[in-house]
């Protein structure tokens, strides 16, 4: 089964909204096991619509329509696809008789154009909408399969869920195969070099499929098997992330499709329970915001400085002033002595610290993206490690946090 | 001029991200005064992207394709459009050895298909990567434009506001008029509000347009003016935001494409010679992160501390511990301690405090999203403004830096 989403709506060409139907529909007919080898976006027009149908046609066995049920005159959709298929389109009476009870409660008039909301295929079903007034309605004609969704994302969500997707189950049913996804996540190798290194994995990919996707200064791998059913899919799955993870496991940290960087070493923080601080100056506080963007990141994150002014450094955190004069701020023994300084006032288990610079100008003759990190910790050295990131500042900013991070990570599990 | 954008990837068909290039190719299409009728998403798949060229062509004069640039075998795009179009790809030297330097600063080996992404048409021109390494470029051939661009945003946005943008503007030149544009910046009023207040200036535009955008928690007008020259179109442009600033000027904060509140924030800052410290709680480091996005902000921003535990605001920042026991921390009077402390201890001009509920769960009986932000300016009384925000987490959080960058431009003018 190849199916294709045509979205209508104008909105869409003139980059109004963002396309976030498309995406929906195109992961869940992922997870149907139909696959989908072109999307198509078209304007409120009925000659370019009838274009695009005819295109799709000829390449697509399932043909998906979001968008353009509405009431108004350039909704035209269902419309367009009646007369294209010379099909008739009937009323839905309770769809019409809810219509007719929003427009009293809400005190207002029903204009006569809100009725064709109510319209579904006479030879086909139609698909209540519970957040909102559009059906939706679904045909066999021939070779294809239509299906027309409403554009509203909490419509067709809802609509998606629950009506369409039992509907298609049912209606693909003896036809497909069990599919089952895993991502797999790696930190510290780029796309490029993760995909050379799995060279072999990723050409030979059969069953499962491998694909790599560049994340933020992150990679991930999704894993897709498909077999008769979900036990076999997932064996195959355990063997092929083995496989992997003996070629490039020392760069992974976790596996799941909304899982982080961040969120592993919350997770290891809290189950070694451990407490951490920070002291910050390039990341501004990046670090910190990072940590608290987990909820219930009070269970390990206590506090910490933002270190931006050198007389802070001294002054506010205690940095000695000789290692600042002598070593200057981006340096090895400035960022040791941050973190020292910070676990003592904030009293932590571990404490960590940026100091470098970055960007777009140099500082104290290193160049922008030059980062020291320190790590403190309790009955271990203390010890800071020195990068070079090529990014821009923001970039350079971002990608120290996630450094750090895994700094962390990597001595939790030691 | 009728333009189409071609997105390239499979991970597109598959629902894995959401096609937020198209969106932001489209609005800059629309903006610039080009139409666009279709838009494709088709896989990493030479043959149906040779297809996608092909009735795209039939339809459409300049195609713009994202993604597929990259440096794997599923990176096709390039080669595709190279091929057929029969024109030849060649080598920029800058960018290849941007791409050499970048894996030898940053320790790791260069695979040889790296190379590829330095690649761009021998008659056509290429555009500078500068937030990674796929070069942009653009060929006209025929009756046909072709403009590649990468497909991670942050690649393309940088590179589409920074080089084809005026290029294409310069381009396109001579076969229109005069198009100017600037974009006029509002803080503290909803899309829909400021809709309704200007309603009749934005159903009666024709000449400046006035095109209302929802940014993170902020909106922008985009007002566009065309004429036969740049200075008819500017003074057309003057006259209208006068207009628009006698209806909603209270919530206006600057002009600009690349402007932020932030921006501004920094800019006043500067200007009065003040400097600035911050105490956070929920906020965690993200508004000081904020201040330190901006290069230079070492001219105003000192730094500050993230007192994420209850004990590090009484035992590190020195919040009395009876304000803390019988007003709790989400309280104006906590709110206040930690704004006028957070100023003795780092020596500013100015310091914020931000304390509250980031949610999802409730705190002291108040609910997620009650944020107290706290003001401490020299020779001022201190004050602590109460906020209830209705986001998620990662929202409250947000709409606290966004509402803490506010209070302080309205008191810097006042």
């Amino acid at each position: 089964m190849i199916a294709e989403i045509i979205s209508v709506g104008t909105e869409l060409l003139l980059g109004q909204i963002v396309n976030t139907d498309a995406a929906y529909l195109a992961k869940n007919l992922a997870d149907l096991g139909i696959n989908a080898y072109f999307q198509t976006v078209v304007g409120d027009n009925v000659n370019r619509l009838k274009e695009a149908i005819t295109i799709a046609e000829g390449r697509s066995e399932l043909l998906i329509f979001t968008g353009g049920l509405g009431p108004t005159q350039d909704d035209v959709t269902k419309e367009t696809v009646a007369y294209h298929l010379q099909e008739n389109l009937i009323l839905d009476d309770t769809a019409l008789a809810n219509i007719k009870s929003y427009f009293e409660l809400s005190g207002r008039k029903m204009t006569e154009n809100n009725r064709k909301q109510a319209l579904y295929f006479e030879n086909g079903i139609g698909f209540p909408n519970r957040n909102g007034h559009a059906l939706g309605t679904f045909i066999e004609k021939g070779e294809h399969l239509y299906l027309l969704v409403p554009g509203p994302p909490k419509e067709l969500t809802l609509m998606f869920d629950n009506e369409i997707l039992p509907f298609l189950e049912k209606y693909l049913g003896g036809s497909r195969q069990s599919l089952v996804s895993k991502t797999l996540r790696f930190y510290g190798i780029g796309e490029s070099e993760l995909v050379t290194k799995l060279d072999y994995h990723i050409k030979s990919q059969t069953n499962p499929t491998v694909a790599p996707y560049a994340g933020d200064y992150e990679v991930t791998l999704r894993l897709t098997a498909s077999g008769t059913d979900e036990n076999s899919c997932v064996a195959l799955l355990s063997e092929k992330t083995k496989e992997i993870l003996e070629i490039v496991g020392d760069y992974y940290y976790g596996e799941g499709h909304n899982n982080s960087l961040v969120k592993t070493v919350g997770n290891l923080l809290k189950e070694q329970h451990k407490t951490i601080s920070a002291a910050e100056s390039l990341t501004g506080g990046l670090f910190q915001s990072t940590l608290v963007s987990i909820p219930n990141s009070s269970d390990y994150f206590m506090g910490g400085m933002v270190t931006y002014h050198e007389s802070v450094k001294r002054e506010v955190l205690g940095v000695p002033a000789a290692i600042v004069q002598e070593h200057g701020v981006v340096s090895e023994a400035c960022a040791m002595a941050m973190a020292d300084r910070c676990r003592e006032i904030f009293q932590t288990d571990i404490a960590i610290s940026f100091t470098g610079v970055a960007g777009p100008e140099a500082l104290e003759g290193e160049p922008a993206g030059t980062v020291w990190i320190g790590l403190s910790q309790k009955g271990k050295n203390t010890k800071a490690l020195k990068y070079r990131f090529m990014h821009n500042r923001t970039g350079n900013r971002e990608r120290s946090v996630m450094q750090g991070l895994d700094l962390i990570r990597r001595s939790l599990l030691e």
